[in-house]
């Protein structure tokens, strides 16, 4: 690679176990064998809307990476690329660069806001009045995103390029727990080769 | 700058004139001094959901760039980031970088689908049925991410580092019409302050 990777110091990540967006950034660290302190932080005991981590994070949200000089990063598809440079993760050329940006902003837009909120719904609240009402749109969404994400993976290895990026990091968060949210992986023959791929990869972590 | 900046040979933007995803793009664009072609596409007459339109961005959304060898770029803020390659608009330091990022997901994730899709029921459709129901939260979220932004521009010249950004341009685009959705920027001063700032750039241009 001919960018130098970022010298990080001491790393600490706020984190909910059950977040997938959290599980991009563990997945990646251990990807790259980087060692770093978890801190807990409980989403249904209200954790993130506490005075101390919206002084961390004014938009109450995990995960958060923390430097040791006390810098903060939120948003963890930022995480991933921050932690990415210089490393294998991330390419330098900047239209494969731009393509990974391109699946990062699908993956948030199109695909987490089904997926993730109807999981979330269904593991941690319930589908009673508006989330009722919504649950069929979001499924509708979360197929959508899936069956995009299986047409272009039937062609492609994987998301950009000949490798694995932190595009591949991000989109399968969510969507190996897809199933969790009441979605039919076997449906898409091509995203399940490629979950697989990922789930053999050295040093991979399960989400807990 | 250390960075090259990327030659881009022609350009062609495929863009919906009332889009604020759009209008990031060619706001930059005019920011660079660079020409490129338009290509209108009519998102209220379907012409985003096309089989033409699809096999140029399968998610079928635009703004979408083309390079004149024919490779293709969606996402507004991923396109952001290819075009600001190398320019003044994209920090090269890998930490002002990663925040640029940060706000750049904010923007798709906390801020647009609250301010954006709003502003699209009340301009383009209605808000009867689940719209209706739904109205109240997307003002809800809209208002909490005009504040985040006002208490942050309290302290800050521009949304990262001394000077205008990616960061800027992509949260200007839907702020500044944010009244048309019925939000009252009045009540947000430093917010209103940043929006004349970038008004008031050279070359800058108007959404319509």
């Amino acid at each position: 690679m001919s960018a130098a990777a970022v010298s990080f110091g001491s790393l600490r990540l706020y984190d909910y176990p059950d977040s997938g967006n959290g599980y991009k950034v563990r997945l990646l660290l251990a990807l790259l064998a980087r060692p770093y302190a978890l801190t807990p932080v409980d989403i249904l005991k209200g954790e993130t809307r506490t005075p101390e981590f919206l002084a961390m994070n004014p938009n109450g949200r995990v995960p958060v990476l923390e430097l040791d000089d006390g810098r903060r990063l939120a948003e963890s598809n930022a995480i991933l690329f921050y932690l990415a440079h210089g490393s294998q993760y991330l390419p330098t050329d900047p239209w494969e660069r731009a393509k990974v940006l391109q699946w990062l902003c699908f993956e948030q837009y199109s695909h987490e806001p089904y997926i993730a909120t109807l999981r979330y719904w269904i593991r941690h609240v319930d589908l009673n009045g508006t989330r009722g009402l919504l649950a069929e749109e979001k499924r509708r969404g979360g197929e959508a995103a899936l069956r995009l994400m299986n047409e272009h993976l039937s062609a492609h290895r994987f998301i950009v390029g000949h490798d694995l990026t932190i595009a591949d990091i991000a989109l399968y968060a969510y969507t190996h727990v897809a199933n969790q949210a009441g979605f039919d992986i076997d449906r898409y023959p091509s995203l399940k080769r490629w979950l697989n791929e990922v789930a053999k990869l050295p040093r991979y972590v399960p989400m807990f």
